[in-house]
């Protein structure tokens, strides 16, 4: 079925321990359109300056990435994010934010995409969020982002949203932040309570817990990667494999998602092995498949 | 086959958010012991002040502990630690420690418990935890914890230590810290390079990680809980699964280590339910076993 997201494409400045990426392709609509492709045709939509200087026809070459959603405004500019991870790459600073483009009015979903079924918001304002998804006729299943600032600055717009989509995607910290609960499966049970139907909750290295309004879990721990070059994206990609396999599918029953949810930490595994998308773009579908097994021969007993 | 453990016996008082119990029966052999019966029979190596206010015979009735080894030392006093744990559960802090009787000779190992196949080490100074492996004849499969005072102070015995077990059961901070590697993958395999041929890495709320010097690995989530009353004893009572299954079976595979750290798994799920020894002494065997199952149906995909 039809998948959609819509979010940041941005220019990157990332140091880690193994190097800095100075002026590199990111953002989450980027990384989520990336790993859903492999696994359902992506609609992407997002919005970029005409200073972008990266060629998205070229990055997307032979993906399966729709981009007539793609907007480049004259005389804006491109959402730029400079960050650094620690040695222990578990956590990261922001050393500089320009919203530029993001900050103006959101694009506009083309006609012909207001049909999908399957919608990833991932994380911008709720008010914009919600704009955004307003533009979207009867979708099946939407999922959504969203990060600390919002829980705590736009509560009543991040509440609407809450009430009106499918499941949430969200950090350890921020699931406890919005649930105000330092117990994460509380802080899940509450989060359900709040509207959607699914939530998810990363973990970083830690994997991540995956809980409906059933009262199914699922907990999956990360891949144990030896070499972590660059953390950047790896949320978006796991919520893009998650959000692929599913429309591939058609199917949200839990069983489903379980495998969704295994397919996204695979994913996320590649993205981090190294610099922006090349985690992503140097691999095949049958090397995803191949760490999913591995996964499982890693987590059974 | 036979298993014995030396460790300590203490009085705790501990404060979580759920209250607080003075001078309450804790200690890593306590714990240990009490997870481990479950399994199979246990020989307990311990000494205690001769103003230890429980009754060990009475808290292990009907156990199948062997108490034999147990030593009350006149003129002694009893090893007491008091901690508090902050909101989350998952830090915590020690308020008093007394090593009392535990900064004397050690006790000594009855000649009938000589023959010990399967041992476990708590958590003492190396050179202790080298003096007690002295005295078994020929062990099948001897486990150790140690910490970070050990890991900085005394790291000479302690490799001397390492490289006369088979497994060393840890930390995840003080793997990284004994690795001097952040990276826990890579921390594990360094850990295997000093002597041991198992290493099971204790991640609290987000489980543990199991590799060997063959190259398998295992990661389990924590069972998820949403009421932590005290986490005390809860590494202890894993420990003691753990090997408890392992001396049942007689086997030490791969396939056997794994069954056996989900049992670990459960087990200290039970523990960390209520205070001191209350959420082990309040359970069956069978309930253990639910507990697996219910811990297969939260990671199998």
């Amino acid at each position: 079925m039809s998948l959609l997201v819509t979010g940041s494409i941005g220019i990157d400045t990332v140091k880690t321990p193994h190097g800095v990426r100075e002026n590199c392709l990111g953002g989450s609509a980027v990384y989520f359109s990336m790993a859903a492709s492999f696994f359902s045709p992506v609609r992407l939509i997002g919005v970029i300056g005409d200073d972008c200087p990266f060629d998205l026809a070229g990055v997307f070459a032979g993906k399966n990435v729709d981009l007539t959603g793609l907007e480049i405004r004259p005389h804006s500019k491109t959402f730029r994010w400079a960050g650094s991870y620690r040695d222990d790459m578990d956590d990261r600073t922001t050393d500089c934010l320009e919203l530029n483009v993001l900050a103006e009015h959101p694009p506009t979903v083309p006609e012909r995409f207001r049909d999908s079924k399957f919608v990833f918001l991932a994380n911008t304002t709720p008010k914009l969020q919600l704009e955004m998804l307003g533009q979207i006729d009867e979708p099946l299943f939407v999922a959504a982002d969203t990060m600390n600032c919002w829980i705590q600055n736009c509560r009543a717009d991040l509440n609407v949203l809450l009430e009106r989509i499918d499941c949430l995607i969200i950090n350890e910290d921020e699931a406890k932040m919005l649930a105000a609960d330092l117990n994460l499966i509380r802080a899940a049970r509450k989060i359900l309570d709040m509207g959607p139907s699914v939530v998810i909750i990363k973990k970083g290295e830690s994997g991540s817990i995956t809980c409906d309004a059933e009262g199914h879990q699922f907990i999956l721990p990360a891949y144990p990667a030896a070499d972590v070059t660059d953390p950047t994206g790896a949320g978006d990609s796991f919520a893009g494999a998650v959000l692929g396999y599913l429309a591939q599918t058609g199917k949200t029953d839990f069983d489903t998602l379980k495998i969704a949810v295994a397919y996204g930490t695979a994913a996320a595994s590649f993205t981090i092995s190294d610099f922006s998308l090349q985690g992503l773009t140097s691999i095949t579908k049958n090397e995803i498949d191949k760490r999913l097994e591995t996964l499982r021969k890693l987590t059974h007993f």
